[in-house]
């Protein structure tokens, strides 16, 4: 064991369990980090069983950073108090399920990665985040009480994330092809990325194409904007109206009322200049991110656990 | 043989090829049916090999109703002029694929199902369609040009069709789910069937969902609208407003303005009381299907042969 640990006995660790990747960081309950790992994707709603095993191989990988052994954890040894952000966990009976695969735990805590988003933004208090990616989702804090806006999986929903700017150019495409809307530069940009992909057809590339793909064009719509190409504007204009729509109805109803809001994800830069000014009075630059809002609610139960211990 | 074809030893076939099924109709050069044959699929550009497989089988139900032997087919025996409409065979090469297929018919011209459905919604003569089914598409012919409006595939277009307007009410239902919309009729209706539908989750039932799964949600925004429900209502106007925009960009230009146009479909008589005067003015009754307009092609095929053989 490290020096860090010849204190204390009791471990934290934060997990974040996303769509493409894990991350889990071992860290002493006053923050000192001891080791990290990666693995791959943890959906617990779409893969319960490899989003297990992806927390698995990430805490093996953090544990040899720390220079600790897996067989160390246990009720008689080191105990291992955990915090997870896991995509998927809203679903009912899938918290359950990652927290039966880790026994030898102490405690683990496991909410969707969206509210762990949420806490790290916020160092741990209340307030209010839109995540823009690939997908988009709202989500506030306050108290025990949580609220999510947006979110349900493409094309029915993630307004304004990337898959769905994608697709909206798309569109764009395909209606300047048959004639109903004049053709573009956007039209000529994406139209080149449509005919070097492969496919061997520009016009079936979005044929059963996944979020993902759509999200690749989403660079293109971006340059062409700065290219000032009315349509790529009116694109990105029109995305962060579905942002701003997100951000106000997550806020507009007791107890949510006037949190502080922050814009996550790789889209954040790129839309927060079109939010209209009332919901930019609201944003707050975010304190952490998901791994810290793991790492806070760790603590939590490490701090439950420790006030049983030590009576009140 | 039978008594029809006696006084002939050539024969039409007429094919019509979709992404649900195949039908395959034999009939003399003067119109006399003599048998009909189905099998599945045939969609050759995402599935080649079955689409030829699914014609095959047509054919040899419809010889079988016929009485006549496959071996029967040849250059020396029976002469086979067969006109196909395939879903998917605007994709370079898939008519060639199909062609090679039959080499022992005397002659097999292929185009899309939607070329076949505007031949035989106007009797072989020039005119103009769209057909709304679970997606849409647009189709005008004038003499030997044609031209295409929409039908690119779902979510990316088939604006109109049923998955589109099963699309917006799954939107509509999670919006007033999560509080960016009122809670409305439509949002109760259509959370009961997702609800029934067991997936075990109302908010899950779209994730992947296919364009057929959208399409089930459509006879409930239709009775929806019919009770009266505004936002019911407003979608099957969108629908109808997307209809009218491939319908005019269709007619639009030379040679397809004033075509007289026919609107097909199980969606046409829904969606026809919604459309504004201007495109009404224009409509006019289907004369026959896709199979009609399959049989005239064919038709076309032997008289060009006919010619040959006989000289000017």
């Amino acid at each position: 064991m490290t020096a860090a640990l010849q204190k204390s006995t009791a471990v934290l660790a934060a997990i974040d369990g996303g769509a493409s990747k894990t991350i889990l960081r071992l860290l002493t309950p006053d923050g000192v980090v001891l080791g990290e790992g990666r693995s791959g994707p943890a959906n617990v709603a779409t893969d319960p069983d490899q989003a297990c095993a992806s927390i698995e191989a990430a805490l093996r990988d953090a544990l040899i950073a720390a220079q600790l052994q897996r067989h160390d954890i246990g009720r008689e040894g080191l105990r291992v108090y955990a915090g997870a952000g896991v995509a998927g966990a809203e679903v009912a009976g899938r918290a359950a399920v990652i927290r039966d695969a880790f026994p030898d735990f102490a405690a683990l805590v496991t909410r969707t990665d969206a509210y762990t988003s949420c806490l790290g933004a916020h160092g741990g208090k209340d307030g209010a985040v839109v995540a823009i990616g690939t997908g988009s989702v709202g989500y506030a804090i306050s108290g025990d009480q949580s609220h999510r806006v947006g979110g349900w999986g493409f094309p029915q929903g993630d307004e304004g994330g990337g898959a769905w700017i994608g697709l909206q150019a798309v569109r764009h495409v395909l209606h300047c092809h048959d004639g109903r809307e004049p053709k573009t530069d956007l039209f000529q940009r994406i139209w080149a990325k449509l005919d070097q992909d492969g496919t061997g057809d520009p016009l079936g590339w979005a044929i059963g194409a996944s979020a993902s793909r759509f999200a690749t064009l989403t660079p293109i719509v971006i340059s062409a904007s700065h290219d000032r190409d009315q349509v790529a504007s009116k694109i990105l204009h029109d995305a962060a109206k579905e942002i701003a729509n997100i951000s106000s109805t997550l806020l507009k109803n007791k107890p949510f009322l006037h949190l502080p809001l922050s814009i996550l994800g790789g889209l954040a830069p790129i839309l927060l200049p079109y939010l209209p000014e009332t919901t930019k009075k609201l944003i707050v630059a975010p304190k952490g991110d998901a791994l810290d809002g793991a790492a806070s609610l760790a603590r939590k139960a490490w701090m439950k656990q420790e006030e049983l211990f030590q009576g009140p």
